[in-house]
């Protein structure tokens, strides 16, 4: 049976693992994507990484092709052009680096586009045609597959949904240079944004004041949320309020049977879906109501990424 | 060589034309979409009008097919389902009447999305497999094609743009029970409202001024425009920047080409198009900067519709 070499590069942390054809993950590591100070440093710990990972597992002769999902990738030149949600300076021809380093096929697609296809492959999107996948992370990614396709566009870079502009008045500057996105309300620090709005517009006792307010973190909000904080919950509410807004305007565009929520923030999905569902119905056009599933990814946050890398090298190179 | 029978049910008007497998026009006619009470009888009327289209130019026996575009016509079940710009109570069976009637194939399809196809068999999209073609008329209809394949969705309604929602402060009520549609500031009412407001605003003289505040159209403001009228300017201005922000996120769903404009109020597209452009270009993720070329339609409005309608029919009846 043939094996990928699957990496995940993310804004935090660099998951790598060899999968099969089944989607089994044989076995898996990761190490911090901002731990060195340049590319080439990074690029020299995780091909270590790699190398160890295979020798580790016997499969010097058993890799076929490595499949890499990253933020910004251009899946046509295999080259990351301008993410800003890595630590260096772009472009960055990750496919040739890699190729070059390893002899072994590379595909290099979006981080979040991989995502949807191993969603499709293995996860909750089984069987659909048409959804939406949000990741939920250090920024927002998406994969959209319509009609059975994953959309590319003309460069690649369809499904920037993260980057759609959801508010006019340019409350939040976004790391892309400009305001309002998507990803500025319903990221990681998104959340913490709408956290610290929050605890200055109100009075109210909470758990999130127990600590320095510059510590807040998603994860604590969620933690918080757990504990049936009230400002914590409002902090979900209102996130799942912008997120639902945005996601009848996502429905206009491609009619989807299912959205599917991905990545670190959408563990707090369960505090988020009522405002989602509440404002993406009262959004929605009419042909579209009552119709759209929401759904959690069906795969372990770290396995979905890894298997969505993996479905690119078994998608574009070993068949 | 095979002919097809093309409709284009519009808000105002019904267009109809005998088309040739290379996108000749052969013969066409009209009738008003409004000008009966029923839909029994307007399709008692229109049946009429076909008839003598067809007897008149010797083409009994020369239809292979009929291809029909109309406002959120569902391409699967050949319903038309609750358009809002149309005057009758749906759904509509349409495809089953119109085969009934006649005894040949009838393919029912969206006529923003047949604009398209026929704007790609024919137009400016020739060669092009990645755009938008958004149809600025009674309402604003869209035709998304990525990756060389018009995008469908799981029931046939992607590409609803003129009903994604642009402003978030419920000033424009639109005609699908929701407000701020994009076709509430893009289409000819649409262009008519933003007229109201700036006259309203303004205490400058106009030539739309001239009228009755209730005559004025958007072709009227147009013909104010060519004369250089400085309110009738902006009227076109404001509406292009509305635009422009809107396709700066349209973007960032399919990575597009080109945006191509179509229909009446893309007549003015010279006056919009320096708005659309700024408004675009300040609102894009730099990915998409500067790439993305804005084209009017390649084809005379009414034939763009048949050519389209007729499309629908060569590909999916006659192949």
């Amino acid at each position: 049976m043939e094996h990928a070499l699957a990496i995940d590069i993310g804004g935090t942390t660099t998951s790598l693992g060899i999968v099969d054809r089944t989607g089994k993950i044989l076995a898996k590591s990761s190490i911090p994507t901002r731990g060195e100070n340049t590319f080439g440093e990074y690029f020299k710990r995780l091909r270590k990484e790699m190398e160890g990972l295979v020798s580790q597992n016997g499969m010097e002769d058993k890799i076929s092709g490595i499949g890499i999902g990253a933020p910004c990738a251009n899946p046509f030149t295999g080259v990351i052009e301008g993410a800003t949600d890595l630590p260096w300076p772009s472009p960055i021809p990750l496919k040739d680096i890699f190729q070059e380093a390893t002899g072994l096929p590379v595909v290099l697609g979006n981080d979040a586009k991989a995502s949807a296809i191993g969603e499709m492959m293995f996860g909750a999107a089984k069987g659909l045609k048409n959804f939406i996948m949000l990741t939920l992370g250090t920024g927002v990614g998406a994969g959209i597959v319509c009609d059975g396709r994953l959309l590319y566009g003309s460069r690649g870079f369809a499904g920037e949904l993260g980057h759609v502009t959801v508010r006019r008045d340019k409350s939040r500057p976004c790391g892309c240079g400009r305001h309002d996105c998507l990803q500025n309300y319903c990221s990681a620090g998104g959340v913490v944004a709408t956290a610290k709005e929050i605890l200055k517009d109100s009075a109210e006792d909470s758990l999130l004041r127990n600590i320095n307010e510059d510590e807040i973190t998603s994860r604590y909000v969620c933690e918080c949320a757990e504990k049936g904080d009230r400002l914590s919950l409002k902090v979900f509410e209102e996130t799942g309020k912008v997120m639902g807004e945005a996601c009848a305007n996502f429905a206009a565009y491609t009619d989807p049977e299912a959205i599917i929520f991905f990545g670190g923030v959408a563990k707090a999905l369960r505090f988020m879906e009522p405002a989602i569902r509440e404002a993406m119905e009262e959004n929605l056009l009419f042909l579209y109501q009552k119709r759209i599933k929401l759904l959690a990814s069906g795969l372990e946050e770290a396995d979905a990424a890894l298997l969505g890398a993996s479905a690119l090298a078994f998608e574009n190179v070993l068949q």
